[in-house]
């Protein structure tokens, strides 16, 4: 008997922000597999099984989940944020890749969620409103030197710039190494957006310039933005302003 | 008396991948403003007033629903995908910006929802585990140097690539011209996909590479996946492959 794999993502914190399809996944599943803190943000069901794992053994979580499945388990891996932006996704059919050949013949689902990236905008305005890209500073799983480079040519492209784990313990200087390179290539009036643990209880958004910003505040809980040349702030009397990047292009210029 | 306005993402097309924030926003709204196809999937609730509108209308939408807010109605916009990426939140911040004082006291609330983008991520493995970026080739809104300078950069940056809005009435052209620039600057066995229609009735997915495809296939409801040097497939017996963009940088090399 062969089961099934479903990859879950349960966003950034906020139960009302978990699409229905994936409480669905969770109710039908006889396993569930993932990192503790988002194990304890689900509710466990009867009869169900947890498999907690620590956060850096993401390919062994993986693996846990694919034999369990070929077992015939109905297996839910929960993700935080999109299992398919830095998450879960890419490590399970890494896992595929490498693994059993029966692996391949089994059924997997993919449940998007809602990334940090799209929480963070959603709190504060629509900074993404145009062309932008998706970097992750996450310490060991690629050369620094790609890292810069992509910074780079984000920079070049003028795209709105995400900046996911910013703050890795195996490379606490990286975040501060990528402000120094945008410094010297961004306008220093450029809007910077922190937004740390969007939906979740310590919530905290400091809106800042390039110039003005702060890399240090960046932890792992933290999504940091970096607008375009088009980016702005709409400021409001006695609130926190909306950061926008419009849908044009060069239309005030 | 001063009403709400909040902005919610109905994602891509299947129901059961809204989130239950939009559910609840959308059962509370007086007034629904959105473009008349994303406005038939969802219910109309007793006493609502819907205000339909052609897309390309996105402003006059967007000040239309600010204007009933400041008259005191709790309104919806309803965007498809996620309104904060290439949709109506952006359009709604710029209507703030350039318009009435009293919008920027306004209640303001952002539901995000799952993009084409992560849509098309879930249907056909992890294209999005490692940096990318988001294109609109969107018609009139930007000059067309700076699409090319974009793709450019993004090639450079050996960015995944997820290009919105593919097939514009007013630039049928672009496309092609973004594949041509492309062809010249990234490997011709780069994986591309095509996501049509993703959780609809219509859902069609065609997977290739850089040299092989036909951008003619791409219409306004594709999305377009063009992989990073280490994209790749994952074969199974029979069945439609994996897409895969792992979560090291290189690691084969």
């Amino acid at each position: 008997m062969t089961g099934t794999l479903t990859i879950i993502g349960i966003g950034p914190g906020q139960a009302d922000w978990i699409v229905p399809a994936a409480t669905v996944a969770l109710d039908a599943a006889t396993d569930v597999v993932g990192y503790q803190p988002y194990l304890d943000r689900i509710a466990q069901r009867p009869g169900q099984k947890r498999h907690a794992s620590d956060n850096r053994a993401e390919l062994d979580r993986a693996r846990h989940a694919l034999a369990i499945a070929t077992g015939g388990g109905r297996v839910a891996v929960v993700s935080g944020g999109d299992p398919g932006v830095f998450a879960m996704a890419a490590a399970v059919f890494e896992a595929i890749e490498a693994g059993e050949p029966a692996w391949r013949a089994l059924e997997v689902t993919v449940i998007p969620g809602i990334s940090a990236m799209q929480a963070a905008s959603a709190r504060i305005g629509a900074p993404l409103g145009h062309d932008f890209c998706a970097i992750s500073l996450s310490d060991n799983l690629k050369p620094w030197e790609i890292v810069q480079r992509r910074l780079r040519a984000a920079a070049e492209a003028d795209f709105v710039i995400a900046l996911f784990n910013p703050a890795s313990k195996a490379r606490p200087e990286g975040i501060h190494q990528a402000f120094a390179l945008l410094r010297g290539c961004k306008a220093a009036a450029t809007p910077v957006a922190f937004a740390r643990s969007i939906s979740r209880p310590d919530e905290r958004i400091v809106l800042t310039t390039l110039a003005d910003a702060d890399p240090a505040i960046a932890d792992m809980s933290t999504l940091v933005l970096i607008g375009s040349s088009e980016t702005r702030f709409i400021e409001r009397p006695g609130r926190q302003p909306w950061l926008l990047t419009p849908r044009t292009y060069g239309a005030g210029r």
